[in-house]
């Protein structure tokens, strides 16, 4: 197996206190350590129905039990959940435990850092993307009138704890909305690890235990960026990686596409840009993208969400790295080696994006 | 004069950021600095009205025009004023202004803290209160489902700028609610500036130049507590005095009661226990009821909202502050000399409390 011996926890250096990722090997470990009259939760609606992990003693701590969608992720279900712990009597000495992928998490964590100036917080994700990316780091995002993730904040938890269990009901999309996010993350990193990820991958087979693996390297991937940039002043933004181009996809397709589809798409768009600009090795490029092109449904993608150059360059515009006619992309030159550049929204950026479709028909 | 010549400005250490308190001579001077493309403003209605501050070129970065009250220190005005600045075209490099008393700060300061993950903020306070100290610190609190203060934040500044003429156009209610925070701060500090400011009180005369020069002192009272313990761990709680008793006695009034009024009573509330538990000097508490008894109107609390020391004890069952039966208070032992002290909530305080009252009628 790739990296030694599995971590048992993983320890976050965070300016707002560091805090520890523990790998449980059971629900019941988990549910031992939450169930606790200071802890409130906030859960997500689908694992509150399928898995035991708040005792009956503790129900009335339950906060929210919320269906995750877009819909959901704004300062009007802030404000529910603020209210519901007022009226529980929580305090700033409360734990608010969140439990679910990412909108519970983004709930959970803008909640908690500002319920009474700040409380503390547990996350436990449940979804591929939020054990594997999503949970570290502290940032989280909160729509505003359809406008995606307006506001925000940075809020590190106290605890996060990983439970593989939860990945074994997860429909196909979820697991490969994490898919997409442990590839980007393991491309930042280093060869090795990508290569078996894209061979498991290829195996075109679900299996808890190299799944596990992979959430942990996926983390490890991350930590060392957030460590050195936690509030996304400038080294982090590669973590943007294939994201331009996946959220580009994403309004192009009216939110059809899935976000590890576009992902995996976008970061093999970036890698394409990379090799064309003369950045990245053909070779590289090419290993990638044959390995992941079926688990990302290129074939599909393509036939589907087909637009002209135009309308593709368009939607950088608008994008929050854009200013004027250029819009700062993360490029790939190997593995491990991920970099920001300012590139010219052109006839040549338009014909890149062009070939890459092509390449795919 | 006290405290020598005027001071220019005053920098205040941050853990968000040092920020300094311009003090201007003229509404020109303030209104050429913030005239800028880059600004986007929150102003007071009333302010809006009366005062000429943004220039018709800049007229379309106004965000919200805001009628001050603690119906609209909700998150729903914060959704509301999030989703015009995303309209707006404002990003992360943009500033907020938000000039006005309390309500506007707390808004400002709130969506400045999450609008894009943060933006800079400047603040012009408006009212007395505002002006010698709210505006410093950092501290804002919304309100939930009718409850003061649930959530909030900390949220530095990156300017403060002063302009003394705003004072003149201030209802007598809102001079009051800036003396009894005056008073207050002066307290914590010193005796010389607190004999000064309560025999300025006593001329019962408004005089500008004499308020802009406790705004100064007032804001340099504060600052080494705000800069020794910004984020209210231990020590700022002092700031808290007078203030517990504040609150009772607002929730008994039904908020009928003007909040310097409230201030001003609490603290010689405060000082009256301190003087029967043994801890404040007979005469102290004397000289500074004997001089702010008129201003505060002790008379009219005492005779228009005299409640059972039953009724009073139960306010504080409620408060943050409390822990099972006992509360901290904070107490006084003489000018510049604050403590905190868990006090009980028993017959023993009613007692005292009922004293109080019994000496005001």
């Amino acid at each position: 197996m790739v990296g030694g011996a599995l971590v048992k926890s993983i320890k976050i250096k965070s300016g707002g206190g560091d805090y520890n990722i523990k790998f449980f090997e059971s629900l019941k470990g988990v549910s031992n350590t939450i169930n606790h009259e200071n802890n409130f939760f906030i859960i997500d609606k689908y694992v509150y129905d399928n898995f035991k992990l708040v005792n009956k003693k503790y129900e009335k701590n339950i906060v929210s039990v919320l269906k995750p969608n877009e819909k959901i992720k704004t300062l009007e279900t802030v404000e529910k959940v603020t209210s519901k712990l007022v009226r529980k009597g929580a305090n700033r000495h409360s734990n608010i435990v969140g439990i679910g992928g990412g909108f519970v998490q983004d709930i959970s964590q803008f909640t908690s850092h500002i319920y009474h100036r700040g409380t503390n917080l547990t996350l436990i994700p449940t979804t591929l993307l939020s054990m594997a990316d999503s949970c570290m780091g502290g940032k989280c995002g909160i729509n505003v009138s359809n406008f995606k993730n307006q506001v925000g904040i940075f809020k590190s938890p106290k605890d996060i704890y990983i439970y593989k269990g939860f990945t074994k009901t997860l429909s196909k999309q979820l697991l490969i909305d994490g898919y997409g996010e442990i590839l980007k993350l393991l491309i930042t990193k280093n060869k090795s690890q990508t290569i078996n990820f894209l061979e498991y991958l290829n195996t075109n087979e679900f299996d808890i235990d190299a799944v596990n693996k992979f959430i942990r390297l996926s983390l490890l991937s991350k930590k060392p960026v957030v460590e050195i940039d936690e509030y996304e002043l400038d080294y982090r933004r590669i973590l943007n990686y294939g994201h331009t181009f996946a959220h580009a996809i994403e309004s192009l397709s009216k939110n059809k596409l899935g976000h590890g589809h576009a992902v995996g798409f976008g970061l093999n768009l970036a890698n394409f840009i990379s090799y064309r600009m003369g950045y990245l090795d053909k070779k590289i490029f090419y290993k990638i993208y044959n390995s992941s092109y079926q688990t990302f449904d290129f074939e599909k993608i393509i036939k589907n969400f087909k637009f002209s150059e135009k309308e593709f360059l368009k939607t950088f515009k608008t994008d929050k790295k854009t200013e004027g006619n250029y819009t700062n992309f993360i490029l790939c030159a190997g593995y491990g080696e991920l970099f920001i550049k300012k590139i010219k929204l052109d006839d040549k950026l338009a014909s890149f994006i062009n070939e890459f479709y092509e390449l795919n028909v």
